[in-house]
């Protein structure tokens, strides 16, 4: 029977409506087909020897000698660092120039390593990369939101095969970002707790779309997940931003999405999928009601007319039926 | 140079950094390989003589002789229309049964003809029978919500390619929905007017992104588009709901919408897109502050990491752009 259900912390509604019988391999299909990339293509801008085709580097790991890690400015950015961030009107309507830092994290020298079959000390190393970029753009007092984010394979919306992330910062806080964050204070002010905090002790009593507990760290398939398979990875500590993340964390952090990502990989084929994490707004670290976390988001499925025009998502697999495939499915590379 | 810009009724940001140099061809060219279907096909669901594949017809047109249009119960809703409408608790989540209506508004007997290539009386007929079904859902005083909407082609979201569009009426307002609302109801209070109404009036004065214009619709896209050619149509005259359509603006509304979709698929070859009326919850027929409109989203991009985690969509055709090609294309199919 299909079933509306609401997510706990932004209020939106999904529609759960299995198609039963339905199992992983059906999902997968289209990817399985896939070759392998090569370890080594010539003409790619982010492999070894081809660093004179990317802006200068703004980080790389380790400093000195062969590169594991780059990550430079993005060289078709969409926004700009030299821009005036005054907003003004034309005619009745808002705008500004189109201020923000955008920067690619090239994160391995191999062309086909993407993180599902990296070594725990690479994945450690991209976050690594991932919180010192963040601490270092959060100093710009024009810029409110740093969203850091993967697009592996074509469905994802990238068409660069080498393994990369990116970071967006910009002056703006949108509403897709600020509502959630109302509804939180709404949740505080009430019940004088974090409703993250509290999304995250209720999964852990309901158990069954729990995928890997750490001490640290939850991940699972949400109770009002959007899509077939998406999982989330919360820290179990309160914690509004992702910058403050310490190192023992970012280790058992890599182990948890590594991990999760294999699991991903095997069950479904190597789908193509976006994850992002998702943190507090730039002056919001501290506060009581917010909590970073990581959504990762396998492409399997089309949003179409009904979830552009209603927001609700239609999930034709159940969320605890998604987390039992992904505990089943082991972490052999 | 990149600029954001707000969507003035909901306050969203874009980003408009267009690809300088790229013209419509270079987005049509996927499309263009496309073979147009077959006038008939035997083992299609919704081709005729095969009416029994389908749940009994809810409304036909003509009532006797050939169907021209029939509209039918989804036989894979994903919402059920004999259910409870009670939300309850699962610990401390919210859930519901998956109650409510979901339809299929065949268009056409003929496999081949998609909106964009139809007679004026078959697209006047399509949106008469929404109107009708509109009507007739809304009369059920559990549902809320009724979205109408198309999904042309597989990176629309759809599989089946006889013509057909999709209503679903849910007992729900969902955030997505309610928080642009809650806009406007701020703009009328602020400002005494319908934001929508502004937004027009706006549009018509910069004149520059309109496309069609005619004594009761204005087509354009809009300063705030979220992708390449996201075209809408808005009712000049000050209306909440779709269902308010009287017959002569039906007929206006039908060469509005066929030109529009006519010069998309000459523009862009054929492109998969998905349209929606968006319309005011049930109940809020004669609010001052609400307007009903169609948007049109050609798939030519894939929303990414970026779009997911910020709601910011980046823009890469200025809508500027966009209008002119749209402008500069003939209707003639």
């Amino acid at each position: 029977m299909p079933e509306f259900r609401q997510n706990m912390a932004t209020k939106e509604w999904v529609i759960v409506s299995a198609n039963r019988g339905k199992r992983p391999s059906d999902f997968a299909k289209e990817s399985e087909k896939k070759e392998p990339p090569p370890h080594y293509q010539k003409d790619c801008p982010f492999c070894p020897g081809n660093e004179d085709r990317t802006p200068e580097a703004v980080y790389r790991s380790p400093e000195e000698g062969n590169w594991q890690i780059r990550v430079v400015p993005n060289k078709f950015a969409a926004l700009q660092p030299d821009l005036a961030t005054t907003r003004s009107y034309i005619g009745s309507f808002l705008a500004a120039k189109g201020f923000g830092i955008a920067e690619v994290v090239i994160e391995s020298p191999e062309h086909h390593k993407t993180i599902a079959l990296m070594q725990m000390s690479e994945v450690s190393a991209v976050l690594t990369a991932y919180r010192q970029r963040y601490k270092a753009i959060a100093r710009n007092t024009d810029i409110n939101l740093i969203t850091i984010f993967r697009n592996h394979g074509p469905r994802a919306g990238t068409s660069l095969e080498h393994p990369h992330s990116q970071i967006i910062a910009t002056p703006i806080v949108p509403p897709h970002v600020r509502y959630p964050i109302e509804q939180s204070i709404q949740h505080y002010d009430q019940l004088g707790s974090c409703v993250y905090c509290n999304m995250i002790e209720e999964e852990r009593r309901q158990k069954e779309r729990l995928i890997i507990d750490t001490d640290n760290f939850l991940a699972f398939c949400p109770f009002a997940a959007r899509t077939p398979f998406e999982t989330r990875i919360y820290p179990k500590r309160h914690m509004p931003c992702f910058s403050s993340i310490d190192n023992e964390e970012i280790e058992e952090l890599a182990w948890v999405l590594r991990n999760l990502l294999l699991k991903t990989y095997n069950c479904l084929g190597n789908p193509d999928y976006n994850y992002v994490i998702r943190s507090a707004p730039i002056g919001d670290e501290d506060t009581r009601y917010l909590h970073w976390y990581m959504v990762i988001i396998p492409k399997i499925t089309t949003p179409a007319g009904f979830e552009i025009g209603s927001g609700i998502y239609i999930n034709s697999v159940a969320p605890e039926d998604s987390a039992r495939y992904l505990r089943e499915t082991g972490t052999d590379s």
